[in-house]
């Protein structure tokens, strides 16, 4: 395996070196990188041809917007601010104006654009030379910037200025172009690159974004090694670089190990990258690397959204969403690529025409109302760059409104990963139901920790006890260990999508010392009721006792438990001292008697959610809401439930999450404000795990087949013969419905 | 006064017993009570002519909700639940059903539609007379229901029921007549009036539903004297009744004493009962009565809303606006009346067309595109009967984004009303900023205390603490007791609004005894900056020393202080015992330094918020989130902050509250995060509050003169001069805009 691969890369890359000279020499043509000299042709006759079009009327807003900034002096302040101070949001501001000016000045044909950014690249010559490291890095830090703070800036900057310098090159003279690229692109290049070897050949999207802006520095000043370099890493050894990246970022599938946040900003890079080393050398054959992976993952990356936001796992700012540029960069690649009207659905949402070539196409088959409906659906992203080690598993379902189910028997996800195996979260009609919460920091807000990662992000926000899985004895999953993280994970046991619904189950074992950790997850149409529940058993089995605990994070306001709740009314205590159990604070707790124990609670758009959980009179209920230990306010004060139990090697949660009903206070109605589920009974079968819920009236039995294969299964319940194929059956045992 | 007012009244009367027996001869024909013969003839043209009209969608639309409602069986259960409840929900589905089907029977002039109604009435006609009074009323209660526990539901059923029965009474043979008015309508009628004189009689909105109610059967099953009664009250004395209803409970200006939230709900039967008024007794002059009163009270209830919502005070449920069925009824009258396209905005927002003569103007003008934008203004309206009983005060501007600021010297507002004296909220770019927690209650969700008030509505919610507003030893207003509340009320001392914004001043000594409070805000347009600012000063003289606590109760996240917090992390408590400071935890507390104390925060539409105060180092301030004592998780756990100083006799609480910047995680940049606020100096001159505020390099001068009249004034500031005429002058003293 590892033979073909290497064979497979020195193939790539022996055809790289024969094509470099003569591609390179042809790049005596500017633009050559994103934008082609061709693709200005087409786009200039786009503009001129027809005032009214979309295309047209990107360029006429952006325009508008440079003309604005242009008309202010320019300022390449002395760096002294971290990130969201003034400094460092005037020099990202910088960039991307200067690549602003670069587009209209080829669209317009104006001197005056090119002018400014050559001005502002004289500028940036003169200030560079005198500049150490950045006086707000961190101190113990690997990577640096100059510019800015951190080297990862300081490489964007240089992907967006070196597309900038392309697009105005042809306006500069000798004199100019020897300043700008020996006294700021050169030493910036090699700062991003020979400078710092640890970035440089990481493989990590820090390292793409270094790869990228030296990489395509290499095809404009004409410096076929940079290229080799960022392909290959510094070495050319090809176990760093560009095309590593590509094969050990994603999964076969086009997963990213990071998560979708990370994922869609990773995008940006390997995109615009690989459009250049496309226009520059298409031999190289980028897009159809590894069976079309770049394609895959800028599609994983809108199934990976739910109402347009991507689903938060890991460090991930929730608002982020289909809508941000590097998405808008990447649908417009992957259209450009397949023509694929299902990517002009996802355009339309974005709303934003890019102006580059494949932008012109995107922008002429929106207006010619090409779009067709893009399909989300229910599948396991294999993780891991061989697709093997877990996955994330999306569940998918219109009956009742738009839902879905987020489970994550996924890899670790390096250092922005959560500990929280086999997590899940639960979308209803729009909204974040079971809630992740997603990194804890205000990005850019420099009052809040210089808008950095808040320091509640490793004390709170990463731990186990911050997601909706297992935590054994308030410990965190591997000991909050990133390396023994990143070198465990969990195994997918199956997935399955079928009329009855989708079903999934994964396990771990290395999450804690002998305990193993099973979850099945199963979302379920009950088409008669307009109606689905989604179905939760966690199987906890140790070796020895141990506390548990299985936290469900809720949006919302209680509304009602079926128990009564012991509630610390005049004084609030921390649960806990460590592992992010000192951060919350125990409200009420409960001890449910033998049977159905419910919790309802309403979400702000007026919807009803109920968990039952199949209790034995073993489990504690801690109602907790999110904020202690937390002097600087950091955190939201979110809510949530722990179900607890002590001493038990082994123990099973069972549960029902059923969304039902409508408050509308505005209309004055209030709809099946109550939980309609009346029984749920739990049985096994051997490898089959059978659930009896009856709801409204309605009596189903859910069969789920755990079994190594899912061959046809023949069974008894209830005197009842029952036929099963494949891994999930629901059968209606009765009708009453009402 | 009091005479001039009885020989109006007497007179109305008069007029009206001479036209009595002619109008009421005239009702043989069917309907004419909102909707009469000639605009059923009308709208049936409108709907035969054209398919696509607005209206014809309506009707469409209607019918097909009715025909889906009619398919199932009539169900008219034996009542049984409180509010929120099935037999509660079912009873008023069908009145509503009741008076669709009888339009949908008028504009199709389809049988089966009034065989549905007829079969209902027939239904309730049997259960009614078994009925005695409804099981779930409040025992101590003087207004119990038969259908429902309240015969404030009863009345709102005989409001929709009569109206169903006349829009298919000429479908109905004599047998049905006869037992479906002496079996129900008449019984109920009856009930509804004579029945509970204490409601029917008394002047407030459950009396004008009673009054509606009965009123209307009297057109329909000719009884002159039910109509007089319901103008008059019982014994015809005028004391009571809806002549007496328009006269007391709104101001001149059209505001009605319980506030928008209560204005709104009681629009429905004055609206009603007027149109029937009208259409049977033109004479009565009915919407000309004191100067055109119900017009002024739809217009007002329009101006009380921001962003579509009614401003929230009192016991009022946050979502109600200006959507409301009762205001779509009071849109569709007010432009019918006066034919004002501003009002065809606000239709055109509400989206609902009412199918009635009224309706179909303004359907067509919709079609027409007649639409005018309507004005939201900077209004005191004066509040009580007379207008002098203070007033509820509205600031709007343009300036930097949509902002409006909610000031209330007003009146108590009865049973409903909140002990708020001089509170107020602020609202900017659609969101509310500083707020009003409004009622804590969950409009019909019988698992919260039955859908009724909660108890936390009188323990926290009505209490001064839960307002923006002084309170002094942590009682109180009126030791909130509501009779003296309502027999006491602030003054307004003035109010302006000119091109430097809009200023108000109001104050009371009867909230506490020997202590007066007087206010002062004022939103400030700097449209060099294109911001606003509120600026506030609270004034409190009293006779002895006493802690005074001024909160401000603020949508979002806490970002930033300038001064250092101690923060309660690992233990909450309870910030008092009782007047609704056991519901609010203390999660920190600091006492800044003399000088600008700024609390910064951030909304969830990701704008910053920086209250900057003028201290002397004699205020603490304590960090709240509701929340303690609520066992049953009844009150949303909001955030504020409340400023207090101990032992005082007098205080001045100053303040600037200053919108700014943008954080846009998703674009991935913050503007402006830190307030510009850098000085803040106050000072008097005789009556003159000078007020210097140095913001973004700008440094501006705010004269308020609060002389009793607002003469022309000169006056000396730091060596200059300057003139101030009325009540509010901004003047920059310098200009160092950056």
């Amino acid at each position: 395996m590892y033979l073909l691969k290497c064979q497979t890369r020195f193939k790539i890359a022996a055809v790289a070196a024969i094509t470099l000279l003569t591609s390179l020499g042809a790049h005596a043509a500017h633009p050559n990188l994103v934008i082609t000299t061709d693709d200005v042709k087409q786009m200039r006759q786009a503009i001129s041809s027809n005032g009214s079009t979309k295309f047209a009327t990107a360029f006429e807003s952006l325009k508008a917007q440079v003309d604005e900034q242009i008309a202010q002096p320019i300022t390449v302040p002395v760096p002294k601010d971290g990130g969201g101070g003034y400094t460092h949001e005037r020099h990202k501001k910088n960039y991307q104006l200067m690549y602003n000016a670069g587009i209209i000045y080829q669209l317009s044909q104006d001197d005056k654009y090119a002018n400014y950014v050559r001005d502002m690249l004289l500028e940036y010559a003169k200030l560079y030379p005198t500049l150490g490291l950045h006086p707000k890095r961190k101190m113990d830090s690997q990577n640096p910037g100059k510019f800015f703070w951190q080297s990862l800036n300081e490489a964007m900057w240089l992907v967006y200025t070196i597309q900038a310098y392309d697009l105005i090159y042809d306006s500069l003279n000798a004199d100019n172009i020897k300043t700008i690229e020996n006294d700021l692109l050169r030493p910036v290049s090699l700062f991003t690159s020979v400078g710092q070897p640890s970035t440089f050949n990481k493989v990590h999207n820090h390292g793409t974004w270094a790869t990228a802006g030296v990489g395509m520095a290499g095809y404009v000043l004409g410096e076929p090694e940079w290229v080799e370099k960022s392909l290959y890493d510094l070495e050319k050894s090809g176990k760093g670089g560009f095309i590593k990246q590509l094969e050990m970022l994603f999964s076969p599938q086009g997963y990213y190990n990071e998560g979708p946040y990370y994922q869609r900003f990773a995008l940006l890079p390997f995109v615009t990258f690989a459009k250049a080393i496309e226009n520059n050398e298409p031999q190289r054959k980028i897009f159809e690397y590894r069976d079309g992976i770049l394609l895959k993952a800028i599609d994983t990356t809108i199934q990976l959204s739910y109402n347009g936001l991507f689903f938060p796992i890991n460090d991930a700012i929730k608002s982020k969403g289909i809508d941000t540029i590097e998405l808008v960069n990447g649908v417009t690649a992957a259209y450009g690529l397949t023509n694929d009207a299902g990517y002009l659905d996802i355009a339309k949402q974005q709303d934003q025409i890019i102006l580059s070539g494949d932008g012109l196409k995107v922008a002429q088959a929106l207006d010619n109302n090409m779009t067709k409906p893009y399909s989300f659906k229910s599948v396991a992203f294999g993780d891991g760059n061989d697709g093997k080690q877990g996955a994330l598993v999306v569940m998918r379902t219109q009956v009742g409104g738009d839902q879905a189910l987020l489970f994550k028997p996924a890899a670790q996800g390096l250092g922005h990963g959560h500990f929280d195996k086999l997590t899940w979260q639960f979308y209803d009609h729009g909204n974040e139901i079971v809630s992740d919460y997603g990194a804890a920091r205000f990005l850019n807000v420099e009052a809040k920790y210089g808008g950095r990662y808040l320091p509640e992000n490793e004390t709170y926000a990463k731990h186990t006890v911050a997601h909706n899985t297992v935590v054994v004895d308030e410990t965190t999953h591997f000991n909050a260990n990133v390396e023994v993280g990143n070198s465990n994970y969990p195994t997918l046991n199956f997935f399955e999508t079928n009329e009855y619904g989708t079903v999934s189950s994964g396990e771990i074992s290395t999450a804690y010392k002998g305990v193993d950790l099973e979850r099945t997850l199963a979302l379920i149409n009950l088409p008669e009721l307009q109606s689905t529940v989604a179905l939760d058993i966690f199987d906890v089995v140790a070796n020895k006792a141990h506390q548990l605990d299985l936290p469900l994070h809720y949006k919302g306001q209680l509304i009602d438990t079926s128990f009564e709740l012991k509630a610390n009314a005049t004084q609030l205590s921390a649960l806990g001292t460590k592992n992010g159990y000192q951060h919350l604070w125990l409200k009420a707790q409960a001890q449910p008697q033998s049977g159905l124990a419910k919790v309802t609670w309403l979400n702000e758009n007026g919807r009803f959610y109920t968990q039952t959980s199949l209790v034995k009179g073993d489990e504690s209920f801690l109602f907790t809401q999110i904020g202690a230990n937390d002097p600087h306010f950091n955190l939201r004060n979110e809510n949530g439930f722990i179900r607890r139990v002590e001493g038990q090697k082994q123990h099973k949660f069972i549960s029902v999450l059923e969304p039902h009903g409508e408050y509308n206070p505005s209309k004055e109605y209030t709809l099946e404000a109550v939980s309609r589920v009346t029984k749920l009974e739990y049985s096994q079968q051997g490898d089959l795990t059978l659930v009896e819920l009856d709801i409204k009236g309605n009596s189903y039995l859910v069969a789920i087949n755990k079994a190594q294969t899912s061959a046809k299964n023949t069974f008894n319940y209830q005197n009842k013969e029952f036929t099963l194929n494949g891994r999930l059956g629901v059968y209606m045992m009765n009708n009453n419905q009402e």
